[in-house]
């Protein structure tokens, strides 16, 4: 598998690939094995959960990066036995790599960690990995704190404002959340949270059974597993209610589309777990380990993301390294459905289309969408794409020539694949691509509006400050890049993640604070949807990445 | 959880019992780590396989039988730690239980194990398990050997018997199956299987598609993962045609409803693979690793039986530490159905009601039979029975009382528990216990037929000879016992198991030569089903244990 990574305007030196490190490396002689004190041991072991775990995984078995275990040997067909793994590679070599990053995507860490911490960390993944415990139930259970009753909820807004057009927005690195008056524009609050938060979710309008007032209750998971309520109708000082923790390492959570439940993922322990809405009492918890879609076994079969179907009564889960979507039925926990829909490696992140009926998900490292009908809980369909596809939210629109089509971004180079979605009114184009956008580099997220004539797409993982800061505005018309927007020229500071406000004529962008993340000089910048000018700042945000407006999230506009 | 044992008959003295042990014991000084060198290592990790893996798990976690790790720490309420576990109990203890069994259920391994083996088990048990490996999809297709291609099968019988009335005998201990010709009584063939099967089974007639000639072709499951597929219409010479392993330590095996596919359950790697039934190529394997019914994390979570629901595309994996009953749909096995169904520990065997719609299965740690409504995908009831339920194939038959009704063996005691299941005719008396029948002892197996006016039981768990060897028949018209049968009074030999030949005229029981079980010296006795005499013997047979009539196993026979 060759994850190539393809640049338009880059003028820097790489570090020498990981791929020619691998093949040029004479195994050099193990006078003892590495090691390290107690303290370095155990920061180490945080930073790599914080940084490295999420491509590597927690057991360095490797994912949408490469495995860190510090010796696998492959028996060749002729018998002879090749060993390669990071003792293989050697302190140095390793310490070059986590500074420079790789051709291969690997991020640089020279701007984000010491120089001491990149010497800890080289040593650190050349001892055997520290399996981490397993999470009961009760264990979750004992974790439940409530800082409001469910009684003492309100039956009205108390703040009196427009809470429909609230900005709940991820301040990553501090562990909270903020929420925006989207009318007014102020930060109404930090509400503490799990640490880095991934996703939030919002209950949302549903087809089967609408749950009480959509988007009032937000869900966060945090990257440490912790799960909080937050309710927005409350004061801002009194919005988070109510958390539980469901795992060690987690990423996302969904709410059921009745708005009783909610499903937290984790990647430590690989499973999910099924938690009260109301109470946030964990009822269930189901593991994800299991065969991938070639028939081997893998323990870190970790949870990507979760969705809530809109017109039925499941949860997708996508089970990243097996590429199997699980559908998951919520009407009944005690005799619980799931079907386990086959499809890609590696599974990450997805949205629906229009209808609702279809889900549409990257497997990024085959280089594929692939789309679920959640009617027949059936593989629809998969496209190839350009390499390690990335969509984020998503977007979906009208094309002239392709009639209903859905987007994403890249993290493999800088283009935007457009295919067809709508294989009822238009079965020839249907999951076909339409066309693609080529950008200056490869991005995590895109985003549109019904109201909107653009699409835009970020170009984050361009390792060039100017490009990583700049936007893409594309033509929904021609399909054409008809704007590039710097949206800062701080150093340390770079675009990422779109969202429209209420009535789309605003389109919010943050400017991620990436060195500086833990201090509160991140802000995001807004334009007009129609003009594309700048008309105005939210400033003292600490490291602020995801936006979620309580509008758009809760009635599926995508 | 109390396991208590109770015998009607015996005057036999046990040893020390194992809860009196544990409580009683003060922790012996360790002076050193207890050690076997590798021969003795390898043999005892063998033995410890075949006769303690089965209750105890490979892991030594324990199910059915006690946790049998080194050192468990417990933290107690007030915040001390009480140390157990096999280290506690120290070396001549262990033995002396190895040896002599105890009141909790635990057999007595004297009369099978020298007093060197039973040494370096107690011995073995106090060092760390060792965790077998995984085996992937690819491994298992690599097993595959193929005797006679399916273009090569014949299109009739070649032998020109009544093969509808074969019996298929399990001969325990030497790995393989004899066929019986049921109408003359001669023994056709022994065919070499895996390792102690524990159960066969047919293509059976099924409501949604029929197979093509059900009960034709036969699939086996060894203890040591093999499945072997077994062609009644070749002469007796060429009746294996094929085989293929699916794990190491395995239990059941179940053929899709349309013949199409054979499910393999696997004690470890916890898991089931759906096998071709034609090719026998692996299709597909799922883990059952998972969280039991009280939220717990499993890592082996055992399949302990899988049945065939006869009006569904589907079939019940029993995955016994989690108290789950899985449904499993094959009907597109690229996007798996599966209905966990939350019932009770520890799963075990079941059988259907004449409707084919219910399935009633023992949760033997619960005291407990559980039944799944296959229909809708969901539990059904919970009956409370006396210790430990063991239906083996069961029985249905018409009690002038409370109708239709089923009946279970117990482990646990010499009774016999009888329940109504008919919920739509007789919805008063369904899954709700009618009587109870006092026995001599513990047994494993019931059995009856349609034409039959009686209920047999064995009393094999029994530790008393006389009683071992004797069975049961009880009137279905008043519930009593009408006649004890001893079947021999051979020393080392037991009666176990029992099935009635195609027409119901005979019940066949076998003499299980459980001391010299190598040796062709093993029986079964045949009785008349009327009349309760016997009327003639098979003699030849290694270990013959379960017994498989054609006709009625392909037909819903119970």
């Amino acid at each position: 598998m060759s994850l190539g990574i393809s640049y338009k305007k880059t003028g820097r030196a790489f570090g020498v690939g990981l791929a020619m490190l691998l093949g040029s490396v004479a195994a050099p002689t193990l006078a003892e094995e590495p090691t390290l004190n107690k303290d370095a041991f155990e920061s180490s072991k945080q930073l790599y959960f914080e940084r490295c775990a999420g491509c590597h995984g927690v057991l360095r078995k490797g994912a949408t990066g490469k495995s860190l275990e510090p010796l696998v040997e492959t028996k060749n067909a002729d018998g002879t036995v090749t060993e390669s793994g990071t003792l293989k590679l050697g302190q140095e070599r390793l310490e070059k790599i986590i500074a420079w990053g790789t051709e291969g995507g690997m991020n640089n860490f020279s701007d984000v960690m010491s120089e001491d911490e990149i010497s800890n960390m080289a040593t650190y993944i050349q001892m055997e990995p520290p399996k981490p415990p397993e999470m009961s139930l009760e264990q979750m259970m004992a974790t439940r704190k409530v800082y409001v009753e469910p009684e003492d909820y309100p039956s009205e807004p108390l703040h009196g404002r427009n809470w429909e057009n609230f900005f709940v927005v991820i301040e990553r690195d501090v562990g909270k959340v903020a929420v925006i008056d989207g009318d007014t524009k102020e930060v109404l609050a930090h509400i503490p949270t799990g640490y880095a938060v991934h996703v939030l979710k919002a209950s949302e309008h549903h087809k089967l059974e609408e749950p009480e007032n959509p988007g009032r209750f937000w869900y966060t998971m945090g990257r440490d597993g912790k799960m909080t309520k937050i309710d927005l109708w409350q004061n801002p000082e009194n919005m988070l209610v109510a958390e539980v923790t469901i795992g060690y390492d987690a990423r996302d959570v969904a709410v059921s589309g009745d708005g009783k439940y909610v499903i937290g993922g984790a990647y430590w322990p690989p499973h999910f777990a099924i938690v009260d809405a109301e109470t946030m009492e964990p009822k269930k918890v189901v593991s994800t380990r299991g065969y991938n879609v070639d028939g081997d076994y893998v323990e870190e079969a970790r949870v990507a993301a979760i969705y809530t179907t809109p017109n039925e009564p499941t949860w997708i889960v996508a089970v990243k390294e097996l590429g199997q979507l699980w559908q998951v039925d919520y009407s009944d926990l005690d005799n619980l459905r799931i079907d386990k829909i086959d499809s890609a490696k590696f599974l990450h992140d997805g949205f629906f289309d229009p209808t609702g009926r279809y889900f549409q998900i990257a497997a990024n490292a085959s280089n594929k969408m692939v789309v679920v009908d959640t009617e027949t809980h059936k593989l629809e369909a998969m496209i190839d794409t350009a390499p390690l596809p990335h969509p984020g939210p998503g977007a979906n629109w009208d094309d002239p020539n392709c009639g209903p089509v859905a987007g994403t971004t890249h993290l493999g180079e800088g283009t935007v694949t457009v295919w067809g979605n709508d294989p009822e009114g238009r079965p020839d184009d249907a999951w076909k691509v339409c066309y693609e956008v080529e950008t200056d580099g490869p991005g995590l997220f895109i985003r549109t509006h019904p109201e909107s004539d653009y699409i835009w797409a970020d170009q984050t993982k361009h390792p060039e400050p100017e490009v990583q800061q700049s936007v893409q505005v594309i033509d929904k018309a021609t399909g054409e890049i008809v704007k590039t927007i710097q949206i800062t020229e701080e150093e340390g500071n770079v675009a990422v993640h779109f969202e429209f406000n209420q009535d789309g004529s605003e389109v919010w962008v943050s400017k991620w604070n990436r060195s500086t993340s833990k201090e509160a000089n991140g802000e995001i910048v807004i334009y007009d949807a129609k003009t594309l000018e700048e008309i105005g700042r939210v400033k003292g945000l600490f490291a602020p990445t995801g936006k979620f407006n309580v509008y758009n999230r809760s009635n599926h506009v995508t």
